[in-house]
């Protein structure tokens, strides 16, 4: 039996309006179609008016996209086909607006914002203003975080969802970017879900059969140290996380603290969402799952959470561009129960019988 | 044997372009992300390279939807949910911008263009400019269309394919209305596979069982008179389509002509597609399925012209919403080949190794 850690404390999750979901599906039945033939369309904007409070939803006009980059010291095993220098230089790309979430964002109308956790470089402000600390200790053989490093990461997360939300975003999406960072989050994954090392190892970045069978024995090791604090949240992201998975999980929870919408993304994402459902039970009533990601350990995010994805395209980049690829259904489900003519309205005739 | 209708012409179909899908491909492994890693985006872009011969593809500036509206002579049987007066009310309600595919062309920066086929009604000008007839023949017991008719039908189809690609078109979507053509869509399907009616048969608008009852009777007895026609697209549609369904078939073929990319919706877009390729071999090539339908038998129309669907969301409206939920996939797939920075340019470091 662990003693839960001094934990940063979330307050209860408050479920979505009924209220509104009640008037969101009375409202699709006015609409000038066959009832239901809209499909998850029209179960997205139920959803929408839900967490909205209000029916029909508004078209999000400030989606925001927050990327929580960081390194890990694990990667000096060798378990990524990319060198830890990458992590700096792709935010450094972000800013310039070359990254692939850059373009992804500014198709579907959002806006990006990166944030540096634990870079092991120096990154321009304000880009480091949440900073933790640099990289993480490697979790095979060391605790990536102290408890004060957790515990600020987890107040990093809470604070940007707050700015975030203080600043008018109506949609959130976390977004990763960190070289190595699909160790760690693959053995939360393993951890919480009791699956074995093998089940949770992916080619991450496009790794070779050598750097696969690296990146397997740090999961194993790292999970042999995870397996006695599963029920401690902030004890295992202490243990095997890193500052950029432990404020994005401080972040999701907070973004259903606040009764904001959450569009999640692949592994990384998927990883710290499960220890933020445990930081704050019930937060993932307010999040939706934008893809399923070609990592074989996503799968069992998806099952654990019991989200079922918009998208499945066999991504596998993060950075938040599956949760961005599945951002205009999110839109066109809101518009249409706002924009479609009601069969009275429009004079048709309804179904017979 | 069956001696072939003297066809409407269509000119031989080249495909894509190998020399710019290789571009897209080189061009794909230079830019800031692992390779592979943005998935189906990828093979996306590459095909809209080679669609447009040129690397990087551009984005859409006209991307457009052609709903093909028609009666069916077969409602009569008391095959759809609806009556036929809605079809026109329909066609009414896409011209005031209240209908579900008025709503996500807005979103995804499509215009809507309305033809009248067949409406069992008056329709305002230009939509009847390419009406061939009121309703069709009821294919239970009778040809939907004479040797005249389904000739004009397939003109009509290829004129306003013409029309849009020489007026800018990018990108083209057929959409379907007409109450009652789920049934002839499943009756071309079945004929062009060798499935069962009771393997096409669908809940169309959301028919009750007595209804799907009588559906499946109608699909049996128009299916008897079609097989013998399988290898005559041409006689095909005159026996068992009508006017909508034999013009979308001629607009498909036409745009693959006309080397334009298209995005098909569901089951009648898919059905009249099945008979397109018939018509204009190698057509497909120029086609990509937006989303896997709620029907059956749609299933069988991805599997016959070996497509893969972007979108799985239950959706079985029709009108061309389908193709246009995935149309901002392939925004983002132009504008990733477009806007991404590549490694030399952002200065970041290639893969290990």
């Amino acid at each position: 039996m662990t003693v839960p850690s001094a934990a940063v404390d979330f307050p209860a999750i408050t479920p979505p309006d009924q209220q509104a979901h009640r008037q969101a599906v009375a409202r699709h039945l006015e609409l000038v179609k066959p009832a239901g033939s809209l499909g998850r369309l029209e179960e997205l904007g139920v959803w929408l008016a839900a967490c909205q409070s209000t029916c029909p939803p508004r078209p999000f006009t400030r989606p925001r996209v927050v990327v929580f980059a960081g390194d890990h010291g694990i990667a000096a095993r060798g378990v990524s086909a990319y060198p830890s220098e990458v992590t700096a230089q792709m935010v450094a790309t972000m800013l310039t607006g070359g990254a692939a979430v850059d373009v992804l964002a500014t198709v579907a109308g959002a806006s990006v914002r990166v944030v540096d956790l634990a870079v092991d470089a120096e990154t321009p402000d304000p880009v480091g203003s949440h900073k933790v600390r640099r990289s993480s200790g490697s979790i095979d053989v060391e605790d990536a975080l102290t408890g004060d490093e957790v515990n600020a990461a987890l107040e990093a997360g809470r604070a940007i969802a707050d700015e975030e939300v203080d600043g008018g975003a109506d949609l959130l999406i976390a977004g990763d970017m960190g070289i190595g960072n699909s160790t760690p989050a693959a053995v939360l994954i393993a951890a919480l879900t009791g699956a074995e090392p093998v089940a949770v190892v992916g080619r991450g970045s496009g790794i070779d059969d050598a750097t696969w069978m690296r990146k397997t024995v740090a999961i194993r090791d790292a999970l042999r140290r995870a397996r006695p604090l599963t029920a401690d949240p902030v004890a295992l992201l202490r243990t095997v996380a890193g500052a950029d998975l432990a404020a994005m999980a401080g972040f999701l929870a907070q973004a259903a603290a606040r009764r904001t919408p959450v569009l999640l993304d692949g592994l990384a994402v998927g990883a710290a969402a499960m220890v933020a459902e445990d930081l704050a039970p019930g937060a993932r009533d307010w999040w939706l799952a934008g893809h399923r990601s070609a990592e074989p350990a996503h799968e069992l995010v998806l099952t654990h959470l019991q989200l079922i994805p918009l998208l499945d395209l066999e991504l596998r980049l993060g950075e938040g561009t599956g949760a961005l690829a599945a951002l205009p259904l999110l839109q066109m489900a809101a518009h249409l129960l706002t924009g479609m003519a009601t069969f009275t309205d429009a004079g048709v005739s309804p179904a017979c019988g």
